[in-house]
């Protein structure tokens, strides 16, 4: 049994599993201090272990960020530089190594999601998955030949500038960064921000949604001339609006304008651009999947 | 011995080497039609190989592109949709594999070069290598991981959208596909489109040159942010002006403003982006590092 933890900013979801298909328990924890969050997560996993006489043998966690993931550095496993003060420089990688004695591997939630999807959803065993987290903020995840993707860094995919095409030159942006980067633009906030009303309550022919499929398919040409994934799966809370996907394939398409001679942008697009496999599940189990390779 | 071939839109670059301190002999030829250049480039080959009484083991081509870098496909190894009609579904790995009976390997210019920059140049080792070209036309290639990146097609990274942050907007770009992508604004044909002059003509106070350095910092920004490249090595006809990194370097740290907390960036950024360390031969040497893969 393995225990898959998608570490988000309102709540922690906790998996304990061997695979997908046979789940042992699941919680959902408020995200609070991590002295409360972490706790009550620990809790569960050493009562569900106990009650059910099974032993663990790693954990996996997609976490919020920035994260540090460099080996090398004194903070390796650490929550940096987070709006969340509380979190800021807390180590979620050595917290529960330590109280739970488990090998214990630490990636970005949307590093997680990305691997979830490689290993059970929509990007399976392709050798280029690139996940979307299109929500509250904008990241991106990637498995590159079956292995989370990490740079320098952590990639920030959510932070690109975009070109003017069709902008409402009105609006600034949200990010406190970089102004109008991608998820100062695009973000569930900025949605709310531009328009007043909160994302979810947008009928689906108000003009907002236009400008936002303009805004994901100008930084998806991006990362298709970048990165040419095999695949581009997009989640998070503005994506369960799914009539965006049409839009952003179209303009996707409109923006690339042929130079990309690939029947899976020209022809079989809607199975280029899809939603998650597993639902709002790619992080958690994706979780579950990094914890699988914290014991190889 | 291995040979080293830099397939270029003007020239070809032919190097017979066993690495870069032990080379036999170079060659350049004119890129005319495929007989008259694939011919030329195939008897230097031959007699040079005769005259020296060595046997060659190998063949590494970086090549103009777009290719067809697919081994699935039935033009695996062609050049594709090239403007040079002579060129235009030209198989250039099997033309010198047919003729020398040696293993042949074929890559990106740009591919090649990376390649070249991480067996023996500015990012020896490193983890990710982005090459970036920007002369006559602007490409990118990356070396991960030790090994020359793909994706479903090869990158295209000269084709990405900027944002509009100071930007001229009576040009309109010079991209037959996308008019004002990147390569469209800053190749140096569209430095000479907006400016009246040829790029290597201008004054290094003209003001071309702050907006060049704009542009190329724009897109590095997002490079950056979706790929964390370990290094970014420049190279290319245009960035023969050296006055131009100090420029880009300090553009790239604004526009980031503080966001991605690295030393290379924050601090170090001189060692960051760097132009190439073989100088002009970052692609044929790039080359002859493919060959050496291609017995593997």
């Amino acid at each position: 049994m393995f225990v898959g933890i998608e570490a988000g900013g309102t709540k922690f979801n906790c998996i304990i599993a061997e695979n997908p298909e046979d789940i042992l328990a699941e919680k959902r924890i408020t995200t609070a201090d991590p002295e409360y969050t972490i706790g009550e997560t620990i809790n569960f996993i050493r009562q569900t272990a106990a009650l059910h006489h099974q032993t663990l043998q790693a954990v996996g966690i997609g976490s919020f960020g920035p994260l540090d993931l460099d080996p090398g550095s004194a903070g390796f496993g650490s929550i940096t530089s987070s709006p969340k003060t509380a979190w800021k420089n807390f180590n979620i990688k050595k917290a529960f190594e330590k109280a739970l004695e488990l090998p214990t591997i630490l990636d970005t939630d949307v590093n997680a999601a990305a691997y979830g999807e490689f290993l059970w959803g929509a990007g399976e065993r392709k050798n280029q998955v690139l996940y979307l987290t299109i929500g509250t903020g904008i990241g991106g995840g990637m498995v590159l030949d079956g292995k989370p993707y990490h740079g320098l860094l952590h990639p920030e995919m959510g932070h690109i500038f975009l070109a003017d095409i069709s902008r409402n030159d009105s609006f600034k942006g949200i990010c406190p960064y970089h102004g109008n980067c991608f998820e100062g633009l695009a973000s569930g906030p900025a949605l709310q921000a531009q328009w007043g009303i909160e994302a979810s309550q947008l009928d689906e022919d108000h003009p907002a949604w236009e400008q936002e499929a303009q805004y994901i398919a100008l930084a998806l040409s991006s990362y298709i001339c970048i990165l040419s994934p095999e695949i581009i799966i997009l989640g998070g809370g503005v994506m369960q609006q799914f009539h965006l996907f049409p839009l952003i394939r179209k303009k996707v398409q409109e923006l690339l304008n042929g130079y990309l001679q690939t029947e899976m942008i020209t022809k079989k697009i809607d199975m280029y651009i899809v939603p998650p496999g597993l639902g709002v599940k790619s992080g958690v189990l994706g979780a579950l999947g990094l914890a699988r390779l914290a014991i190889r």
